[in-house]
């Protein structure tokens, strides 16, 4: 695409390419569906108060104000675009709780807004497309593992190529910190978290310069860092990290057991997906638990695709708490890239099947006539406006990808016709029909990545 | 609903107000795309300049502006958020009219912002469907005939109740004030405008004081404006109106055409939707023919629930101009009513039609696999997260109305309980089905309003 956005950062699809972004919509959310979880919007605008409740972002926030009236302005609370769909559910889930059944699931898609510099691919307005399961007070940890599931499942039914969701648990991580004598784990997975940007050398500089770690000490946390594997392997390599060191292992266990539960059962449903990569740390701090990070394979420069984790306080109404695991995709970067690689496309700009050609003006309710016998039978009809040349018209249907021109003659009779392969037959509007697949447009994955997991 | 939005003029939906919506919406998207329309969206953002093109309406913009990084902000252009989708549909096909292919039909299913006081019902964040069709250079009359045909479909099948399309045609109105000797047509509309809302008495002062009348044109131009019938009787009254009245009558007539077209295919079409009602003026300046406004019946307290018109330059790009004619829904407005009467709901409030229950904490990963049998099978399928007492755990299903609790003892043996009648079976997840109707949330239309129209 030669295109170019008219605003810098807003990205906006033609008809075919929206086709394919809401192909990718439609089927996340029949996945999402069949799992059992619910639709929801919030509103785009929060309280700024409410958007700087979890952490220092306020530089990314668009704040809205009305251009006159100046005066009630100033009576209204300072207002803004949501930049995530987290902190928005979270203000939904605490205004809301009196009338939500927990645990609850939902599905949440929709656009968000940071107010960042338009570079390196960066969008100032994107879709997101989110899953969440929210208890109150509680919710059990198989609820990370379901979730794990869910976007596995959903990600696999994208077609959008293959990928590796890269699953870590803070626990085990702050868990082993502890038991190495490192009680700043905030600073050391700060550290650890620039390993794929910074590479070893420096991080073992920042863990010693920023984390109070010696140079064994580095090298152990570098060393958990560095464990990459499928299924449950992982388990061994990190217990053999930490077999010399003394202390209260309790945390380091319950993350080694969660993260195990989680690989089993991605093994088992979604076999290749899934890899135990304990550098993942999430810069967010609310994580508590596992923490997700997805990478499409051939498209790692995109970062992740899809990220998220557990917190034991999404939100909390007094002493009420609200603790989640959510997870995230962006959908805009994605489908930006899948169409810039030709991955997807869709076969078509218009939903139409049957463009219904005039052959005088006069003809145009008669042809409508048709259209209707047409769509109460489920096919995208579509008349010419105007009784054009038929070649042109022909050709007005052809460079849209409509399959079939349909001809009525003045005696009544109709012919239709595959423009694809130029024959032409009699047909009946209330028995003909197309073949299944062309009742829609059709979403052509053709690009260089398998669908099926990769060996590594 | 007792509840009250957080921040006021700004709706959200409970989950099984957002499946009345989601249902609203899915019907829409399909009569649309049955029709031939083609998915959009455009970005929620404009510049300032584009959104007063088109008129006075500044006080009704937020502007939206980064919080921080102002230098960086004052080089921006000054932003604000779009207050409905016809003036970034505009500015859409001209930046891509090299992409685009005319006639160009497209529906736009977005939310709006306007910077309102919350009152009256008025929100400040709202969703709009809108439908158009664009020409290049020109677009032919029909159009205005197979908009409104489509868009009355498309409320029929939203099952909302009755509903009445009031149509008009500018030229017609505009003829006739020419042919009385009234030049200044768009004083003359602005007063007809105010028929329902200040009365015959008030309209006729203000077309003496407003739009210099004397008293028997004053009289003739609301004599017109009180015509409304069925069908094509409109005709006969409106030609008696001017029937003495000398000079060029060719626009009269050409708006008499158009609105005899446009009726008697909606006669034809959806019989009893249309009356021509020639009071219709629109108070947006640029409709320039066919001109649209529609009464949910019952609940004409809303006002015009599906608005809009045709423009003969919706858009331009030097010498090149787009006509168009358009026709936008209010939704949000539109749903807030129908959950306040209860005319739709939602018989649950989740996705899911099975639940599947824990016998003990270890039986998870079994009542998993069983439920990808079922979503395989396209089963919605949830399964409890913990292993509470049976009876709990079907009053957690019960409360969100999902039909089915699903049981699988330590045998492997599987019984399916359907909680609204108790009766319980032995069930295989391989060959059982639910009846077609629970396989998706039902959307119950059960309010006064017959969905059939009403004879007046």
């Amino acid at each position: 695409m030669a295109r170019t956005s008219s605003l810098s950062g807003f990205t906006e699809w033609l008809p075919e390419e929206r086709l394919v972004e809401l192909h990718l919509l439609d089927t996340l959310r029949e996945v999402f569906e069949r799992h059992g979880f619910a639709s929801l919007e919030s509103r785009a605008v929060e309280t700024v108060e409410t958007l700087l409740q979890k952490g220092e972002i306020d530089k990314e926030i668009y704040a809205i104000s009305r251009m006159q009236d100046d005066q009630a302005s100033a009576r209204d609370a300072r207002l803004a675009l949501h930049f995530d769909l987290t902190v928005p559910f979270a203000r939904y889930v605490v205004d809301n709780a009196g009338y939500l059944r927990f645990p609850f699931r939902r599905y949440q898609i929709q656009k968000v807004w940071r107010g960042e510099r338009p570079q390196d691919g960066r969008y100032r307005e994107f879709t997101q497309a989110d899953v969440d399961i929210v208890g109150d007070g509680a919710l059990p940890f198989r609820a990370d593992v379901e979730l794990a599931v869910v976007m596995a499942t959903a990600l696999e039914a994208l077609r959008i190529g293959d990928f590796r969701m890269r699953i870590n648990n803070r626990k085990l991580s702050e868990g082993f910190y502890r038991l190495l004598g490192l009680d700043d784990s905030a600073a050391v997975m700060r550290a650890i978290d620039k390993l794929e940007k910074i590479g070893p050398q420096k991080v073992t500089e920042e863990l010693q310069t920023q984390a109070g770690a010696d140079v064994e000490q580095a090298r152990r946390a570098l060393a958990l860092a560095e464990i990459r594997t499928a299924g449950t392997e992982f388990l061994h390599q990190a217990r053999a990290l930490a077999a010399d060191l003394d202390g209260n292992s309790a945390l380091f266990e319950e993350g080694l057991s969660e993260l195990s539960e989680v690989m089993e059962q991605m093994e088992r449903r979604v076999p290749g997906r899934a890899q135990a990569d304990l550098s993942i740390a999430r810069g967010l701090d609310y994580y508590t638990g596992t923490v997700y990070e997805t990478v499409l394979i051939g498209h790692e420069d995109l970062g992740s695709i899809c990220s998220g984790g557990r917190y034991e306080s999404l939100a909390s109404k007094g002493s009420r708490t609200f603790p989640g695991v959510g997870l995230s995709i962006g959908v805009t970067r994605l489908v930006s890239r899948l169409l810039a690689v030709q991955q997807l496309r869709a076969d078509r700009s218009v939903p139409t099947v049957v463009y219904l050609a005039l052959r005088d003006e006069e003809s145009w309710p008669q042809a409508q006539d048709v259209a209707e016998i047409l769509r109460a039978r489920g096919i995208s009809a579509e008349v010419a406006l105007t009784a054009e040349k038929l070649g042109k018209q022909i050709r007005h249907a052809d460079r849209r990808g409509i399959p079939f021109v349909w001809f009525t003659d003045a005696s009544g009779a109709h012919e239709v016709k595959d423009i694809r392969s130029g024959e032409q037959v009699p047909a009946d509007p209330h028995t003909w029909q197309p073949p299944t697949e062309d009742l829609a447009p059709a979403i052509i994955a053709d690009g260089p990545a398998s669908a099926e997991p990769s060996a590594d």
